[in-house]
């Protein structure tokens, strides 16, 4: 080929050397140009265009970068074997079924995931947010410790020591962007083949991202002091993954002497571990909180999983993880290579939002605004005792309404949609229903994101509904 | 037991019912309490101690609830059986050898995953921070969309669009608190058997990160185009994964023919797929950018991975996948169940920082810087040329050294280290070394965290060590 007819113009708002490479480029893809044919020299091409000879180089060179054509020395630019056809689609997509499903449309909706942000210091978290960025320099935009920031770890490494009784090191703590990031981080330190225990009913969520990722996975029964140790020894498995805190969804407390079993079996061999899912142990409205199962935990057998989700806001997304030291020895050998999952800025905002003692401040005034809102539901609810017994209170942010009568939990759940009422069903937390053991039906109310004022037409509504 | 003999004091800080709690509780676990043993009535204790009986009530009921003691009804109070021994480790825990690795100590250090900061628009990004929080209400500090806000992916969709060609609906795109949490996402979708194919050498922890959790893994060898695609279809894999625009650490661009071959390989069965690493295609100083791999996919068979480490700061947790559409699929009904591991006002921030243009002007700023500090580095190095091969020039953020006599990478390393100038050995990029094939001594000098004075006394202290 000796000559390309290109056509150049000076207000295609594009630069001379981009119309020649395109040009080019198009001419290649759609075949009028074939493989091994020999392109104009670059002299040659820029006297036929009447452009500089560096435009046309410039050219070359984009389309030599990007594989259409070749050089070969002393010879000239030749076009280069393209497997397949190059389609460009600039045309926009449509939409086809990929819509983001749809919220929820009930109006009065007892979820037990969501929280009360009405009374969150906005004004302290944005003042804060302000003094950290008016300092914030180089250092805070570059990568981070692993980790989190010590600073931050030693922040909450006190928190949890004086509210949870927790011990350990600030080096033990992994802060991570939400429990599924840390939940993860753990699949590199356990061997493929560890088995996992869940309680059944539990947290699906958490159940998932190990049974999805692969692990094997038992479901062990609950009795009203939690997991079943001895099932649980019958199991074979390595890790027991248990809130005993206020299991989700029972509610249940495990009592010191079943903790006692669980950690004795742990000891049993060198890999077995608890998991200890804290998730909201920070709400307990009668008495002192209960100690963690870590407190009690002498042989560095309980990996402690807590979040700021509910303590201070879901958006926050801060997690926490204290390894027992087998395991950080482990992750420091294995897994430090995965990068912090928290922006620098956050880390630090959360750090001073804790240390100026804001945090606890929050947490004293949310337990106040919650224990409200539980007393109010379970004085609200005490007509619905001739029909259901009412469990799982005292602590956390949901409560259990069991029907004495037999019924189904969907049945219930759709008459109180039909009210426009939301609640849900025990039966979404169960992993495999087990045939033998009749369940009650059991629904979940969570209340902690509802209004006084939305929980009690909600109740008056699901009254209208069930009773 | 008739009689507990607690001393209760005024001034220890505590209640009351504390005080009782705590007494009955070490009673119970130091066992001078006896399982089965009866306590006191509420009455009786409450008569003796002089305290009203509502406070032992509440010192029993914390008991009751951390399980130590049981209710019998119509009974009383006896305490439980306790496997075990608990002891509260209340003494601080010594640090024994679980230091955090101490960072490294050479003074002129060649990175290749620094960046500059020091351009950065700093006071841009406060004064949107700063906005932002302002406006900051209760839903930004609420649950997210799993995916991220679709403003924000429509920010990075529209980018991603015009600066790298590829073709995406917002609702395809997944935010992410960095490339790994978006990997482990990829986890969920692929079946676990699922074959994965790396570039040997390649990004070390992107193999790890689906290698260490199970996934079995091939190593295809690189040519001058990239990945050998006969290679790869000769080992069975189903996923490719691929850095087209600028390999890590070859820094290769792979030719489009290359490109199409690849494309066709992902074609010919609907399991198969490409993951594409554009890392730091930002970065390119001659001509225009390269058009990524997905631009050229007209069968959904392109995961598109990119990430805002390098061009924004590497503390902004913020990278994005965008899934084909079969993928979407599977993650709309597996695994939507994982929260954002962004925080919503992180979002906020960076789709501001983007759509105001500050983003691109940055960009541009930053192209500009890089390339003369790559230049710079280039022609610091000419008198390099007669012992070294100088490689992956044109794009990206390192260059290669490759030394033209035989010596070992590590002997390299260690002279420059000496001087006090750390370089980083081609080989520890390397997952298997391939013994048949004799590799040259490679080395990767890594300059955009470096300033221009850096690099001059860094490159002259390389030419002491090494000519």
């Amino acid at each position: 080929m000796n000559e390309l007819t290109i056509e150049l113009s000076d207000c295609s708002g594009k630069h001379l050397y981009e119309q020649i490479y395109e040009y080019i480029k198009r001419e290649i893809v759609e075949g009028r140009l074939r493989t091994n044919e020999k392109l104009p020299s670059t002299r040659a091409l820029s006297l036929c265009l009447q452009v500089s000879r560096s435009t046309v180089s410039l050219a070359y060179e984009q389309l030599l970068a990007e594989g259409y054509i070749d050089a070969k020395r002393g010879s000239g630019f030749y076009v280069c074997k393209i497997d397949g056809l190059y389609r460009t689609k600039d045309t926009q997509q449509k939409e086809e079924n990929i819509r983001t499903p749809e919220a929820d449309k009930a109006k009065y909706v007892f979820s037990p995931t969501e929280v009360d942000m009405s009374q969150f210091p906005f004004d302290v978290w944005k003042k804060i947010s302000k003094d950290i960025l008016i300092d914030a320099n180089k250092e805070l935009f570059s990568l981070g410790d692993p980790q989190g920031d010590m600073e931050l770890r030693e922040s909450i490494r006190e928190y949890l020591h004086a509210a949870r009784g927790v011990n350990c090191l600030p080096q033990q703590i992994i802060v991570g962007a939400g429990n599924d990031c840390l939940l993860m981080i753990l699949h590199y330190l356990l061997n493929k083949e560890t088995i996992f225990a869940f309680e059944n009913p539990t947290y699906v969520k958490a159940y998932r991202t190990f049974a999805d990722a692969g692990f094997p996975v038992r479901l062990i029964s609950m009795d009203e002091s939690g997991m079943c140790v001895e099932e649980l020894k019958q199991s074979g498995a390595q890790i027991a993954y248990v809130m005993p805190s206020h299991q989700y969804p029972t509610g249940t407390v495990m009592p010191i002497g079943r903790r006692m079993e669980l950690l004795k079996w742990a000891g049993g061999a060198k890999d077995r571990y608890v998991i200890e899912d804290d998730y909201d142990s920070e709400f307990r409205y009668k008495g002192k909180p209960i100690p963690s199962l870590q407190s009690s935990d002498t042989e560095e057998k309980v990996i402690y999983i807590g979040t700021f989700s509910k303590s201070v806001a879901p958006a926050i997304r801060v997690a926490y993880m204290v390894l027992p030291k087998p395991l950080l020895t482990i992750y420091r050998k294995e897994s430090r290579f995965f990068s912090s999952t928290v922006s620098r800025i956050d880390q630090r905002i959360l750090n001073e939002f804790i240390k100026s003692g804001a945090f606890e401040r929050y947490l004293n005034r949310m337990r106040k605004v919650y224990r409200g809102k539980h007393d109010m539901l379970l004085t609200l609810l005490r007509p619905f005792e001739k029909k259901f017994r009412i469990t799982g209170e005292n602590a956390g942010l949901h409560i259990l309404l069991t029907a004495k009568e037999e019924c189904s939990e969907q049945e219930l759940v759709l008459k109180a949609a039909k009210k426009g009422v939301k609640v849900f069903a025990m039966e979404d937390n169960l992993i495999a229903e087990d045939q033998k053991r009749k369940r009650k039906p059991t629904l979940i109310l969570g209340y902690a994101g509802m209004t006084e004022k939305e929980m009690k037409k909600g109740v008056e509504l699901l009254y209208e509904a069930w009773l």
